[in-house]
Formats: C-alpha cells, sequence, structure tokens
C-alpha cells in the first residue's frame, strides 16, 4: 500500500532537545548537558508512569515536574527566573539540520507531527520554526489524555488525517516510540541520532565512562521490546525515498 | 482506620536487587555495578511500556530482554552460560537485614508482597529466603496482566486479602511505587533506602559524577508525580510502629 502521510515525532526527532544545553549551561556552569540528559530522562518517565497511573497531566506540566526534579537530584537551587528561562527555551528548540530539506521534499504527501507535547508547546514551537507552513497537522496527544507508546495515542493519527496507520510512516528517533508505533501497525522509520559518545562506549573501560555518554547511549540505542522498525535511517534526507518506495 | 494488613513491594524493598553485582562482576570485571544499574533502569521502563503498548509480557521475561540489552549497550559478550548464571542469581537475591524481623514482628496482621515479578520468580524467591513462612499471600500483578503504578495491579490487594485500600499499609523503596500505591488510595510508607553516593551528589563537581552515583541517585529520590508517601522510613524496623499507631 502506498504511503499517504509521513508523520514525525517532534522532540528528538525534528527538534534537538539536546540545544536546550546553551541556557542550562549558562546558567549552572559544569552541568549544563547533564541537566538535559537526567531532565529528558525523567520527562519520559513521568509520562509513561501518569499514563499508568490514570493521572495525566499535560506535557508542559510534567516537562516542569521533571526539570524540578532534575535541579533537587544534583543539587542545584534556581531563583525561579533562571527556571522560567530554561522552560522557555523548549518553545525554541533548534530544528535538525537535515529536518527542513527532507519535509519540503515531501511536501506532495500529508506531513504531521504526532507529538506527546501539550498544544501550546507545540503550536509556539511549529510556528517559532515556520514549520506551520509544511505541516497539515500537528497533533497532540493531549486530545485523548494519554501519551505514546499507547495506542490510542497513535489513533490519532487516522483521526487526525483519515489515512489508516498501513499507508502512515511514523518517523521517531526513540526507540521506544519506534516501537510502540510498529506495535500499533504503522510503518516506522527509526533515524539514528547516534552520538559519536554511544559509539565509542563499547570501547573505553567502564571506570571511565561519564554518566553523560552513557543517558545517551541508553536514549539512543534501540529497545528490546519485542518489534523492530521497518526501516533504519540516519539522516531525515533519505525519507523521500523510502517513501515514494513504500 | 486501623491497618489490617501490611503489604510490601519486593525488589528493592525487601530483597536488594543490587545482590546480583557479584555475579555481574564475576562475569565481567569492572562492570559489576554499572551492569545492575542500567539493567534495573531498563527492567523498569520495559515494565512501564508494555503496560502502556498492552503488549504485557511477564517480568520473567522482559527481566531477560533488559539484560540483553544492557550487555550489547555495554558491548559485553556473553556466552550464554553467563547471562543464565546472572539471571538464576535473581531467584536468589538476598533479603535486606531489616526484613525479616520487621516482618516478625508484626506477624499479628496479614502480610503479602504486590510484586511486578512473575509468580515463578517470586514462589522460588520467597522460598530460597524463608519468607514463605510469614507470608499470607504472595500477591504477582501478572493476574491482571498490566504492572505497577496501574491501578489495577494494586487493586490486587483487595482481592486477594479482602482487606480494603484505607486498612492497607503499603511499603515501597521504589518512588514511582509510592507515588502510584498513594495515587490509589492506600497508606503508603516509603522506605529511603539511601546510598552514601547519593547524599553526596550534591557536593561534587559535575565532571567528577560516575554514571553509578547518577543512577543510583535517580532510584532513590523522591519523584515529582503530585502524590507524597504518607510515612517516610529508613529502616523496616519502624513499620510495627507505625503500623501500631495508624
Amino acid at each position: 500500500m502506498s504511503i499517504q502521510a509521513v508523520v514525525f515525532d517532534a522532540y528528538g526527532t525534528l527538534y534537538d532537545t539536546q540545544s536546550v544545553a546553551a541556557i542550562t549551561e549558562d546558567t549552572f556552569p559544569g552541568y549544563g548537558d547533564l541537566i538535559t540528559q537526567v531532565w529528558r530522562l525523567k520527562q519520559l518517565e513521568y509520562s509513561w508512569l501518569r499514563s499508568l497511573m490514570g493521572r495525566y497531566e499535560s506535557f508542559s506540566s510534567l516537562t516542569r515536574d521533571s526539570l524540578a526534579y532534575t535541579l533537587r537530584v544534583l543539587g542545584l537551587k534556581d531563583d525561579g527566573e533562571a527556571f522560567e528561562r530554561i522552560i522557555e527555551k523548549y518553545l525554541h528548540l533548534d530544528l535538525y539540520p537535515d529536518a527542513m530539506a527532507a519535509l519540503t521534499a515531501m511536501k506532495d504527501r500529508k506531513l504531521a507531527i504526532l507529538s506527546n507535547g501539550s498544544p501550546d508547546m507545540l503550536n509556539a514551537l511549529v510556528h517559532n520554526t515556520g514549520l506551520d507552513r509544511v505541516l497539515a497537522a500537528t497533533i497532540s496527544v493531549d486530545v485523548n489524555k494519554v501519551f505514546k507508546p499507547s495506542p490510542d495515542a497513535y489513533r490519532l493519527i487516522e483521526t487526525t488525517l483519515s489515512v489508516p496507520p498501513a499507508s502512515v510512516l511514523f518517523v521517531s528517533s526513540n526507540p521506544w516510540d519506534a516501537c510502540g508505533a510498529k506495535a500499533f501497525g504503522l510503518n516506522v522509520a527509526w533515524i539514528e541520532r547516534v552520538t559519536p559518545e554511544a559509539m565509542a562506549l563499547a570501547c573505553v573501560e567502564s571506570e571511565t565512562i561519564a554518566p553523560l555518554t552513557m543517558f545517551k547511549a541508553l536514549r539512543s540505542q534501540m529497545d528490546e521490546l519485542g518489534f523492530a522498525p521497518d526501516h533504519r535511517i540516519h539522516s531525515l534526507s533519505e525519507l523521500p525515498g523510502i517513501a515514494a518506495s513504500a
């Protein structure tokens, strides 16, 4: 069946969540990268835990909660203003360099985002980076009040775009998201945003592995969840070819 | 309302999952502790992700999957036999030193375990450590095919023991489990199994934080999930007093 829609995860796939590190580093010198890694880990954990507890809160809210947790665990004190400045950056994340050209090259198909982000966060982000001009829809899981990888989150693609799962190519850098989408029945391309650190992990002694390296490795390696993506890519520029031949 | 039943989480609360480290260290010198920490992190992630995906597999199965993931990410090769030896140790975890005395002191109440563990793992563990002589029930979430912190997991306490949530004292060292139990309506004691490393985290420079320290801190600090435990304890020996005064 031909691909009618290409749907992207937002955070970590189109947008580089690590781009917050310039602000966190500026605010807490020496901790910039570590904050973003721990923050991201807990942000994900809280999305899964709250979904499972049946206690959904918006991604915007748990992004604040997970930042508060991170600063507390690292023993860092903020003055409230710094906290808001870091949070604000989440609305101005950088697009990955390969994003805009890939989207433009596929503009004859329905293009959309399906993200855990709350509508206020996503709309600001998409507007601030000009993606609103190429996307047919920016879908937030907030409609169904449950986060990915729940089937109720992926179901929103068909509800919104009227394209059945078998005609959708879903793109994510997040291994658990790629597995969840595959389990739901979408065609899945996993973009491996491999860091040199993660690649080199196997070559160093355990005592010399930095926590940062370890965290990056844990976010970038495919999970053992019983599902494998259909395509494994290293740049979004590979997508037009995949969409055309599927 | 008086406490009629005291129900314990198993892994990390009564049983020290870190006690696997002797075997992992013996098998992969220099990586013993790191393996157990990454393994535990992914074991939890997989339990939440599979629950959310609606793709439940037994804890026994995802304990194997998460170990396979851990060895792969760390670039460690095993010969199959080593893998089985490590897995086998999960059936012979050490009881924390404060466990048996605390349980014995409360033997006039209904005592039970509510664990993510699959029945085969839990029954072996409870038998191997003699807890079968003091427990009224060893409850596995496997009955409802969904892991904690889903309400359907905590519901099994009343189903099995016929004690309503308000008369149950639930004990866990896992912050997310304490929050989940509280959200469900149980009385909750969170046992802080604080490691000296986690305590000292705030006092060191970020470059010198080891990944191990970071992982331990992330498992031992209370989460920001909107729920707080009723009691915060540092030893299981505090429980008989709490149960009596509740």
